[in-house]
C-alpha cells in the first residue's frame, strides 16, 4: 500500500493509446488510491467516498499526462488542474500522495481533523492543490482565470477543470462557458464526471441538466466518453481535446465522461447514499478486499491515526499554494485635481496610468481590467484604449467575472474588477468569499454606491457593502472622499497584494480642502490604511464620515459653526482597517456622530459603536446617521433630504445632541 | 396625446391574426406610448428610452391579449406579466397609462422623482406592475414562481416573462429554464427582446449568447420572431405559444423576437447609447414629430411637471401590488422534546405537521417546501411524504430557487426555503434583497450554520448570516436554542407574513432547562419576537448567546459558578428584532459577554455594542466572543476549542474580565 511505483510520465502528444505497461501501472495506482479513499473516509467517519471513486480513473490519467512537478508545485510552466467538486478530496489527496506531493501518512492520519491541511474539501494547504473548492459551480470560472494567466504569460501549459454533474445546474457554469467561448480558450479542457447521481438521487429526478446539449449550444467541442472509468477511453478522449484532433481549434472542449459512483466496490456502485456516507470498519474491510488491498490496513491505520497529533493547530488560512508572487507595479506620480470631479473618473485616469506604466508592448501585462457591461460607467475606457489585451469584458455575468478575476489575481496579476456596487458586492458576495478563502488579490473597485445612484432606484442602490465585506477576513475596505484621494488609493492598492474593496458614488464631488483652503489630499498626500483624516477641528463633538457624505458633512459643520457649535470632521477613508485611535480621540472630545450613505447598523456607525465599547469609552454619546430604509428613485440630493442625511438634516440631528 | 381609445380586448384563442381595425388601434396606441417614452425620459433627464421603444410593440400586444383588469390589478384569474428588464419602465408605465392603470399625468410629471411611485425601474408602487425589477436575470425565476402559484391554485391564466437579450448571459436564467422544463410549465411563456444591443455595444461583442440554441438545449419550445416590432408577427408567434400550436404541449415556450433598439425614431435606431441616454429637448421634439405626436408636448409637459408636487414623500417601500393575502395557517400544537435532538429534525417534524394540517387533499396547498438537493440534510423528507405536490426540488440552483420561492410566497403561499446556511444566505443574498424590495414572505430556514458544520470545512461554514441579513430591512432573524424552541418558532413564522430567517446548526443539542431542571421551552412556551430568554440569573455579569452556543455557554456558566462567579445567561433567539430592554438590564448588572458561532464584528456582538451606545449605557464592559478567523475542517468541539468558544474557552475569557 505504501510503495509508490516508479512513475513514467505519459506523453499524450507522442502516443495515441496507453500501452499495456502503462495500463498496468495505472491499475496498480488505482488500487492504492481507491484503498485510500475507503480508508480515509472510514477513519474520519465522514467524507465523500462515492464521487471520489467515480472520478479516480480520470484523476489518475490527468496526473499521468499533465506537466507538473511534485517538488515544485508552483512551476510556472505546469498544467493547471482545478477540481471544482472539492468534496472528492479523498481521491485528490490519494492521487497527490501517489505522485509524491504529500505523504500517505499525512493524508490517512490527518484527513478531516481540526488543524490539519487535509481538509474535508480540497484546500491549498495540501501541496499540489491549486484552488480551495467546496461550494459548487465556481470551478469552471476559476479555470478560465487560470487559463487567462497562462495565455497572458505565454505558458505552454493547459488548464483542466474537473467538475461533477450535479453542479452542472449552477448558472455560473453557463456564464463561464460563454466567457471561455468568447475568448477562444482552446487550451481549456473541462471534464464532467457524469455519474448521474447527486445527493438527492438520480440527476434526472433532482434536476435534469442536458449537459452535452448545453455545452454544444454554447459553442464548445463536446466529447462523450462512454466509460469514464476506463483508463484507455479517458486517455483517448483527453488526447482528442488536448491536440484538438478533428475539433474546432479555436474552441474550448469538454469531456462528458459517463462514470459510476462508487466504482470498484460492488456494494457502493450506483448508490447515491455514498455521495456523503462512509463505510463502517467492517464494510471498509470488505471494500479493500474487493479493491485488492489488505483489509488489515483498516485497523493498522486506525492505530496510526489515533497516535497522530496534528502539529499545526490553526484555522484554515487563505491558501497560497497555487499563488504566484505579487508583481512589482510602477504606480507613477499623483494626479492632482482642483475642481469638482467624480471619483470614478479619477479611478479611470489612474488605471489608465497604471496600464501605460506596467503593461509594456511585447511583455506580459501586469495590470488587468474586468468589466461587466459597464466599461463606460466605471470609466475603464482609458485603460482599454491603452491596453486592450489586458481588458476583459465578461458581460452581464458577474458571478463568473468575480471568480475568474479572482483566480487571475491569484496567478500574480494585479486585477481590477469594476462594476456598480450592487453587482460588485451584493450579487457576488459568495464568489468573493471563496476568493478570500483562496488568498486572492482582487481589487474590487465599485462605483455607483449608495443613494448617490439616484434615479435608478433601490434595486441599484448599494447601501450594504461594508456590512457584507466586513465578514471577509482578508478584505480591506477603502472609501475615498474625493478625486485626489481616489487617485492615491488606487495607486496604493495596485502596489500591494491582498483583496481590497475601493468604493465610490456616482456624482461629482468638490475636492476636500483644509482650513486654509489648500487641497487636503494634495500632491504630497500619501494614503495610509488605518489612518483617519482630521479635516476640521472643533471642540464640541465629532462628525465621522466617508465617501459621498463628506461634502454634506462639511456643509453641516459650516452651518453649525455659524451657530457657535464647533465640530470636528473626520474622514474615515480606511473603513477596514479602522483607525481606533481616531475614535478614542473623538470620544475624548465629545459626542460622535457618524454619517454615511449606507445602513448605519452595518456600516461605520456599527464599527464605531463596537470600538467604543471594546475600548471602554462607550459612555460617550454616539449618534449614527445613514440610510434607514430602502431608497427611492430621485436625485441624490432629494434622496439625502428624505433620509435626513443632507447637510441640513445632518446639522439638525447634530443640534439635537446638544438640546 | 391624452385621449385613450376605446380598448377592445383581443381574444387570442378566437382569431389567428389581428384585424385591420385592431392593427390601427395598436398603431395609434403605439404613437401615444412612444411619445410618452420620449417625453418621460427627456423630462426626467435620465432613463432608458432605447430599450423601451424596442419592447413597446411586444408590450402592446401583450396587454391587448392578456386577461387583466385595470380596476382590479390583483384579480386572481389574471395573466401575469413579469418585466425582467426593469429599466424599460418608460414603456411599461406608458402602456399602463394607456390601459387605465395609472394616469398619464402621474407618469409624465412624476417619473423618476423622489417619493413618486413612478420609479426609474419598474416598481409595484405603480398599479399593474407585478414585480420590482432592476437587477437583471431574476425575472424568469420570478415568472416560474408566479406560474407555480397559478398551477397550484388552478388559475386559468398564463405567466409571461419579458426579458432583454443582454441579461440572457446571467446564469440564473439557465437555472430557471431547467426548473420550468423539469416542472413542465407549459403555461409559462418567455419573450426575449432581441435587439442585439446592450450598454457596452453589440451583444456579440460584449458577450455572445446563443439565445435560441440555449433555450432549445434546455428543452424549451423556441419560436423566432423575425420582426418583433411588427404587431402581426408578434401576435401570431404569441398565439403559437399560447395555444401550443405545433409545439410540445408539456414544455414552456420562448419567443425570441428580433427588434430594433430605439424603434420608430430614425436617429435612435440601433444605437447602443440610447440604452441609457436621453434626448435633449430639441431632439425630443424631432422624435415626437417622427412618431406622429405634437412636438409642443415637450414644453407643455415640462411646465406641468415643474408645477407638480410629489404628494407622498417616502422611500421605496417593499411593494405589495402583486401580493396576495397571507393564508390562514393552522399551526397545530407544540411537539415537546426531552432528550437531546437536532433543531433541524424538529424543524422537519414541525413542517410535516404544517403540511398535514394545511395541505388538504383536493384543495390548494398553503404550505410549500423548496429544497436545493439537500432535502434529507434539511429534513424536508417528512413534508415531502405528506405533501409531495407542494414540494419543489430545485437542484443545485440556489439563485433561481431563492427568487422563485420568493415570488411564490408573494402570491399568498407560506413558502419554506431550506438549504445549508452558505447557500441559503451567502450565495443568494442579492436574490433575498430583491425579494425584500418586493415585499415577499419567504421563510428561509437554514441548517448547518457556523463551525458546527464541522468537517466539511470553511467553504461550508456560514459565519456571516446575521451580518448579511441585517442589511435587509424586511427580514426578521430567529435562532432557536434547542429543538423545543425550534418547534415553536417554525409554527410561529408559518402563521405570520413577512420575510424571516430561522437558523440552526447541524449537531444535536440538549434541551434547555431552567434552574429547576424543567424544560425552558416546554409545552406552554410561546415564542415572541424581540423577547430574550433569561435562562440563568446571576450577579456578576451576563452571557448573551444563541443557537449552537447555548450549551457551551451554559457549561461555562456552571464552571464559573463553581468558582463563585455567578453569571446570567440570556438566550437571544430573536436577533432581529433584538430585545433592547434585555441588553439595558444586563448592562445594569455588570459586564456583558456575547458568545456566538458567528463573526462577532457583524453578529450579536455588534448589535449589543450598538444598542449599548445608542441607549447611553455603553460605559459597561463588553466582550464579544465568536469566530475570529475562517474555520477549519474538524469536529465542532475541536473547532470551538481552536477559536476559544468551547465552554472552557468561554469561561477563561469571562474570568479574565474580573482579573
Amino acid at each position: 500500500m505504501c510503495r509508490v511505483d516508479h512513475m513514467a510520465h505519459i506523453d499524450i502528444k507522442a502516443q495515441d493509446a496507453l500501452t499495456a505497461v502503462q495500463l498496468e501501472v495505472l491499475n496498480s495506482m488505482w488500487r492504492r488510491c481507491a484503498g485510500r479513499v475507503i480508508l480515509s473516509t472510514t477513519l474520519a467517519g465522514s467524507g465523500h467516498p462515492g464521487g471520489s471513486l467515480s472520478s479516480l480513473h480520470i484523476l489518475l490519467v490527468l496526473y499521468s499526462v499533465m506537466s507538473h512537478r511534485s517538488d515544485e508545485p508552483l512551476w510556472a510552466a505546469r498544467d493547471r488542474l482545478i477540481v471544482s467538486m472539492g468534496h472528492i478530496s479523498p481521491a485528490v489527496y490519494g492521487v497527490l500522495a501517489e505522485f509524491g506531493y504529500i505523504s500517505e501518512e499525512q493524508f490517512l492520519t490527518e484527513f478531516r481533523r481540526a488543524g490539519s491541511s487535509c481538509a474535508g474539501h480540497v484546500e491549498q494547504g495540501v501541496r499540489g492543490v491549486e484552488w480551495n473548492t467546496g461550494n459548487l459551480g465556481q470551478g469552471l470560472s476559476v479555470g478560465t482565470g487560470a487559463r487567462l494567466a497562462q495565455e497572458l504569460s505565454g505558458s505552454p501549459g493547459k488548464t483542466i477543470v474537473l467538475m461533477g454533474d450535479g453542479e452542472q445546474g449552477k448558472g455560473q457554469i453557463a456564464e463561464a462557458r460563454r466567457f471561455a467561448f468568447k475568448y477562444k480558450q482552446a487550451g481549456l479542457i473541462a471534464i464532467v464526471d457524469r455519474n448521474h447521481l447527486q445527493i438527492g438521487g438520480a440527476t434526472e429526478d433532482v434536476m435534469p441538466v442536458r449537459v452535452r446539449e448545453e455545452y454544444a449550444a454554447a459553442g464548445w467541442n463536446v466529447i462523450y466518453v462512454p466509460d469514464g472509468n476506463d483508463f484507455q477511453a479517458v486517455f483517448k478522449a483527453l488526447r482528442r481535446a488536448w491536440l484538438h484532433e478533428d475539433l474546432d481549434p479555436a474552441r474550448p472542449s469538454v469531456l462528458v465522461a459517463r462514470t459510476v459512483m462508487g466504482k470498484g466496490v460492488s456494494f457502493m456502485e450506483n448508490k447515491a447514499k455514498y455521495h456523503g456516507a462512509t463505510l463502517s470498519s467492517d464494510d471498509a474491510k470488505k471494500a479493500l478486499a474487493e479493491i485488492g488491498c489488505d483489509p488489515g490496513l483498516v485497523d493498522e491505520w486506525a492505530k496510526r491515526r489515533a497516535a497522530r497529533k496534528i502539529s499545526s493547530c490553526r484555522g484554515s488560512e487563505p491558501g497560497r499554494n497555487g499563488g504566484a508572487c505579487w508583481p512589482r507595479i510602477d504606480i507613477g506620480g499623483p494626479v492632482v485635481y482642483t475642481g469638482s470631479a467624480d471619483c470614478r473618473s479619477a479611478y479611470g485616469a489612474a488605471l489608465k496610468d497604471l496600464a501605460a506604466l506596467n503593461n509594456l508592448p511585447g511583455a506580459t501585462p501586469k495590470v488587468i481590467g474586468f468589466s461587466c457591461d459597464l466599461e463606460s460607467s466605471v470609466k475603464m475606457g482609458g485603460f482599454r484604449a491603452v491596453s486592450a489585451s489586458a481588458f476583459f469584458e465578461a458581460g452581464i455575468q458577474e458571478h463568473h467575472a468575480a471568480a475568474c478575476a479572482g483566480a487571475l489575481s491569484h496567478e500574480g496579476f494585479c486585477v481590477f474588477f469594476s462594476t456598480f456596487g450592487v453587482f460588485a458586492v451584493a450579487e457576488t458576495y459568495n464568489q468573493h468569499r471563496l476568493n478570500d478563502l483562496n488568498g486572492t488579490h482582487l481589487k474590487v473597485v465599485a462605483t455607483h454606491l449608495g443613494l448617490d445612484v439616484g434615479e435608478d432606484g433601490p434595486t441599484h442602490q448599494s447601501i450594504d457593502y461594508i456590512g457584507l465585506l466586513s465578514n471577509l477576513f482578508g478584505f480591506s475596505i477603502f472609501m475615498p472622499a474625493d478625486a485626489n484621494q481616489t487617485d492615491r488609493i488606487i495607486r496604493y492598492v495596485a502596489a500591494h497584494p491582498g483583496n481590497v474593496f475601493v468604493g465610490m458614488g456616482r456624482s461629482k464631488l468638490p475636492q476636500v480642502t483644509d482650513m486654509s483652503g489648500a487641497l487636503f489630499f494634495g500632491k504630497d498626500y500619501v494614503f495610509e490604511p488605518g489612518k483617519a483624516d482630521w479635516l476640521r477641528s472643533g471642540g464640541k463633538a465629532t462628525f465621522m464620515t466617508y465617501g459621498s457624505m463628506v461634502p454634506q458633512v462639511m456643509r453641516a459643520a459650516d452651518i453649525l459653526a455659524g451657530e457657535g457649535l464647533s465640530m470636528c470632521v473626520v474622514n474615515m477613508a480606511s473603513i477596514k482597517p479602522i483607525d481606533r485611535d481616531a475614535i478614542i480621540k473623538a470620544a475624548g472630545i465629545g459626542p460622535i456622530i457618524t454619517v454615511e450613505d449606507h445602513i448605519p447598523q452595518t456600516g461605520l456607525g456599527s464599527i464605531v459603536a463596537r470600538v467604543l465599547t471594546e475600548e471602554g469609552v462607550g459612555g460617550q454619546r454616539l449618534v449614527t446617521l445613514g440610510v434607514s430604509r430602502y431608497g427611492s428613485s430621485g436625485s441624490p440630493e432629494e434622496l439625502y433630504k428624505m433620509q435626513e442625511i443632507d447637510a441640513a438634516g445632518i446639522a439638525g440631528k447634530a443640534r439635537a445632541v446638544f438640546d
